[in-house]
């Protein structure tokens, strides 16, 4: 299982970092089931990912002996609590190398961590006419206003929770909502980026790697170009934090969002990193406890970021256990696992190329890509093809991803997508190959 | 421990459900732990409850066995998570007698359960003159129409999480926003009903039962007045729902809102339930995966209720959780704990008075009021009352309980609270008496 050769035309670095993933799979308990009869065969990390035991234990012992809630008491359990989940942001933040933990705002997933940004724009642009008679939250940067004749950038391949938040936002301010292209080979089509990301962009959004084409998203052309015209950067990490080592330094984003269930960590918890200085500017969207500085019936003042974005009881053991998940990744290191997927990403194209009538969207060559490769197998519809791999017990995602205009770019209603994490083997490679054949078989 | 006797001056009810608490003792790990030396008395309920190992196994299965995103996938783990997570969704609409369960919308907590309320309001009120070009969510009815002349009312004892989004609501929108004040027993003054909820009233939004006062709000007097003046109204019912039985059509509110974590769920779970009717009129909050119908990059229609308010992946494996919460708390009986919660109340109001100097702000007699109790003793900061208890290895409250305007009511910066839950017993009540003799000797 670990003596993957490295496919021609990959470099043969001698200082490849390697881990052993017979030992790693060991670590979760789910992939000891069986689904139909077969070996559970998991091809659906980019969907979500599963839990190593690491994580799990620490999650139950949580809750078995340290639980309380967080910021609120004073008593021993309480403080237990509130360093257990501190400490957690403190792992996350260091995971991404962020400048200060406390640009680390814990959501609930990464759709809520956009969706905040989002909103913290139509905030600060409430019209100056309204005859609100107190407007702390009003007291924004202008790069934070947004109406008529501003505009928002994002591209044709974003997942739905980096499109429809901005189409809501456009829609709330007046602002317009426009796109980067995909070209054929679907990546990021820049050749118009001068006229796309212009002074009148308030900011750009877009996806890092994409969930449905895996294709990995060069952005200093791009980060140039938004510096240049003075807006502000997004890049939604859901796919890429999991996968590779990310440096939000070096990234040069002004936010970053991803979310721990795809990444080894619970569901219920993603993370929103901000510039300090930006989320320091930010208004506050949902309002409640812990976010406040001073409340009185007429007029609220405001915590300081993270806690101004994380009203209420926030998802503590979720955010403790996602600390746990990065404890593990970095314990495997990113960088290995960066290296395994991108093994099996060689040997899945080369794999999936032997399968007569199979068509991959999305880059065929394993450069500027991550492990998810979406496919048609012939004219089978992708729920076909499947139920067919289901019965064999290989899982799959069948459908439009929440990415519909992807498909609609590629002229297809859905797509079959395998995509792969650290646990994943050539062996499960093969067994979607074989259950693919099986698929032809069946309904050719 | 179970041999609580009946306070005089209680009904003395032959049938009165009982549970052996003991036994409920030892399904919770954590009150096996020692702090500072001393059994763990735990008097920290209304901040967060803990968790049953029934619950935790399921937590520890789901994630074991059954891993998957939800209603995405077609395979048959998905198939299992989704199965898992709308039978979730069934047990909390049996729970509170929910007409269809598609009333019951997952949150992160009652915070966000309020804001999506809140946000759905300023969303529905997008000025018609506002120039963007496709307004889909905008097809909204005039109940959640909001502008300047408009009224929202609220009360005096609020926690922040009902009363910083409609101050925010009512930044954003030019309504005002009004309230109900105390008594000094800590009960709503309704003297002024009339006169506060009016024709120009668009939502009354009250707490239940007082997470600070204890102070169970009976609401039909002021549901009436809503009816007849065409308002609509939200109950926080984040300090009922764990602690007696709801029924949404006996409470008769168009919303109430709770959270796992204070019902023996996890953390990151809560719940908006609301009239289908209204929900299914309300524009969507937050955009992303899962929420929508049709999506170009123009223009996206959205999902009906309660898939439209949860965007992206949503807590799955905490709300399978607390659909094992719901079962725990339904195997004991939710009227034998409260009943064993009116016990203990009424056997803390009497200890409590035999300390010297204590004064219980709110309702000082066991009818009306839940097991959450707010006190003074005598000049000594409750920092220090807390310090003392917590040496002791008693966990109570000390601060404002996200509640400040109630702390200003009755003239204080902050109160100690003890508050109870069905693992409570009469000796726990005894060692706080005990503690506060303690601080009383240290500090006086």
């Amino acid at each position: 299982m670990t003596s993957l050769t490295i496919p021609a035309g990959m470099p043969q670095y001698d200082d490849v970092p390697r881990f052993d993933v017979a030992r790693v799979r060991a670590d979760f308990p789910i992939l000891d089931r069986e689904v139909n009869g077969h070996p559970l065969v998991y091809l659906d990390s980019a969907n979500t990912s599963h839990k190593p035991r690491q994580v799990l234990d620490v999650l139950h012992e949580h809750y078995a002996l340290h639980n309380a809630n967080v910021s609120r008491s004073v008593h021993t359990l309480g403080t237990e609590a509130t360093e257990a989940f501190e400490g957690a942001r403190a792992k996350v933040a260091a995971f991404v190398n962020a400048p200060s933990v406390d640009e680390v705002v814990f959501t609930k997933n990464s759709t809520e961590a956009i969706n905040i940004v989002a909103y913290a724009f139509s905030n600060a642009s409430l019209r100056a006419d309204a005859p609100a008679p107190a407007a702390p939250s009003r007291e924004t940067d202008d790069r934070f206003r947004l109406g008529p004749g501003d505009e928002i950038v994002i591209s044709e391949m974003e997942h739905h929770s980096n499109l429809v938040p901005w189409q809501l936002l456009a829609e709330r301010t007046g602002a317009t909502l426009r796109w980067f292209p995909l070209t054929e080979q679907g990546r990021l089509d820049e050749s118009g980026l001068a006229e796309l990301v212009t002074e009148r962009t308030k900011i750009v959004s877009l996806v890092h790697v994409s969930n449905i084409l895996g294709t990995v998203n060069a952005t200093s052309r791009i980060t140039q170009r938004v510096r240049e015209v003075g807006a502000l950067l997004l890049l939604d990490c859901s796919q890429s934090v999991p996968h590779m080592p990310i440096d939000v330094v070096d990234l040069d984003a002004d936010f970053i969002v991803f979310t721990g269930h795809k990444m080894c960590g619970p569901t219920g918890i993603g993370v929103l990193w901000g510039r300090g200085e930006l989320l320091a500017a930010m208004p506050p969207v949902y309002g409640g406890g812990s976010m406040i500085e001073t409340v009185t019936m007429a007029r609220t003042t405001f915590a300081a970021p993270p806690a101004r974005f994380e009203a209420g009881t926030p998802p503590i053991a979720e955010a403790v256990a996602l600390g746990a998940a990065v404890d593990y990744l970095t314990g495997v290191g990113m960088r290995a696992i960066q290296w395994h997927e991108k093994e099996l990403t060689a040997y899945a194209l080369d794999a999936l190329a032997t399968v007569p009538g199979l068509r991959v969207f999305g880059p065929t060559v394993p450069v500027g890509r991550g492990g998810t490769i979406s496919f048609a197998l012939g004219d089978i519809h992708p729920h076909d093809v499947g139920q067919v791999l289901d019965s064999l017990g290989v899982q799959v995602r069948v459908g439009h991803h929440c990415a519909k205009p992807v498909c609609s770019r590629f002229g297809v209603p859905a797509m079959t997508r395998a995509s792969f994490y650290l646990y994943t083997t050539t062996e499960e490679i093969d067994a979607l190959v074989v259950g693919l054949e099986q698929a032809r078989k069946v309904f050719d």
